[in-house]
């Protein structure tokens, strides 16, 4: 696959975002550095990881330190529980003008920036719907956005600069934004990311202290289902945490599978062909969904 | 990727087959009868569904019928469940020297065959490690094998003929015979191939009537631990059913890894992280063996 060019890129009328500093440069915020510096922005990179910084610096994705004056934006690019105590500390040193995240829960990140006393005003959620199992610089890439969605959620008290601010950067980016309240985002990112995510690792978690024998018995299937089991355990355990309520919500919703299964399993009911065409149906809506998507590009 | 060359194939010296029957040319048969014809091998076509035969048959997976003399093999790719009936029946007709099949449970059958009052001496188990979420003749491919582990549950009573026979078979799709008992290999296939699947089809069931914002939300992750829930599912059923008592004790394990999970989310215990790592632990695992199996080659 070709990178696309520049001129591929969704046009940005009237650019504002000249200088970008990204705090935390793992995957995520080396991928938006990478993502921004094809544009030319000029990018400033922080990291309590020095080194994680040096090697986002070599992989062309920006220079390490602070700009010399104030960013046009700040991006958080941190796990969601360090999100609000980041913005505190980045909004004393008035670093930017606006700022952002890139965290996979939404809600409780903003309040706690509230309860914190941040300003509100110039900081407005966001959350790319894309990612790797791989984790650090290295895994990052700069199309790692192009053509997904971003979800943007601002709030009531946003300054109107700050969310076209973030728009820039996320059509900057190539993607798409897709603007949602907290609640709705973090009820959709549990069913959709969180709890996949957590069963995946369960799965994967049966196979540790496996047997050779067993082992070479893994097909594609299995292969598929336990891919993003390979994610960072702190990172996941603060998303999945930071996002409990809806995750158990879901989470219910899956045992509640299980258990119908396990019955059918011992009764020889009908209610497996159900699930499995349950299943059907699921996987269908979202290879549809997936289409339509690809087909608005 | 090019298909193999048949001077890539492992050779088998002294072959043996040269007529072979398929009964059923869904997928996994008519993948079958396509690897023996890139050898010239003779395959024969019946399926109780006349279409899935005549679009096997133009795919040139061989002719559509018996053979007017004894087949040197006649492979079973029906469900677990119609196994040991059909085996019954196509015994009684004498259609072939030696039986074999394909299904992904190997103790249910093999224990019919024998109520049924089957000639066990020449019926030898087997299961290709290899599928498609797609099922029909038309999903079928003739590399589908290459490479792939192909268990081979033969039992003490077998004629040495029949296990060669099945060996050959086996090497001529290019996969590698793997010996097992008939439970062995049932309660390794429950945790690496049917609990995947249920877990996959109860995950992707959650999206069935999901509005098109949470589908328009669904990245990578969720997209590939649902991916095996497009399977047919009369044919799922029908193995699950088949395998129930070990994919009960594979299901409870998993059930007890969301039952500390949702206690975790509930109290904030570090549970949650070890269980991730755990997962972290297995796809390593899972990962080093495919490794390991692939450097084989």
């Amino acid at each position: 696959m070709n990178p696309p060019t520049d001129e591929a890129q969704p046009v940005v009328a009237d650019r504002t975002l000249h200088t970008v500093t990204i705090v935390g440069t793992g995957m995520m915020g080396t991928s938006v550095a990478l993502a921004l510096r094809r544009h030319g922005v000029r990018t400033y990179l922080l990291d309590c990881d020095a080194q994680a910084a040096e090697t986002a610096a070599k992989m062309g994705a920006g220079v390490v330190g602070s700009p010399s004056s104030t960013a046009d934006l700040v991006v958080l690019a941190v796990p969601p529980r360090s999100i609000a105590p980041v913005l505190v500390q980045q909004q004393a040193l008035r670093s930017g003008r606006v700022y952002t995240d890139v965290g996979s829960v939404k809600a409780g990140p903003l309040a706690a920036a509230e309860a914190l006393g941040c300003d509100l005003t110039s900081y407005v959620g966001g959350h790319p719907i894309a990612g790797s199992e791989r984790s650090g610089p290295r895994a990052a890439s700069g199309t790692l956005f192009q053509d997904k969605a971003w979800v943007l959620t601002s709030h009531p008290g946003n300054d109107t600069a700050a969310v076209a601010a973030v728009t820039e950067l996320i059509r900057l980016c190539g993607a798409r934004p897709v603007a949602m309240t907290q609640s709705a985002h973090d009820r959709a990112l549990a069913r959709t990311s969180h709890v996949p995510h957590l069963i995946s690792s369960i799965l994967a978690g049966t196979l540790d202290g496996a047997d050779q024998q067993l082992l070479a018995l893994c097909g594609a299937g299995i292969t598929d289902t336990t891919r993003i089991a390979a994610g960072d355990s702190a990172l996941w355990t603060d998303i999945l945490q930071s996002n409990a309520l809806e995750v158990a919500a879901a989470l219910a919703e899956v045992a509640a599978g299980l258990t119908t299964a396990a019955h059918a399993l011992a009764t020889g009911s009908a209610d497996l062909t159900e699930l499995l065409r349950r299943g059907n149906a699921g996987r269908g809506a979202l290879l549809t969904a997936r289409t339509r998507l690809r087909s608005r590009k």
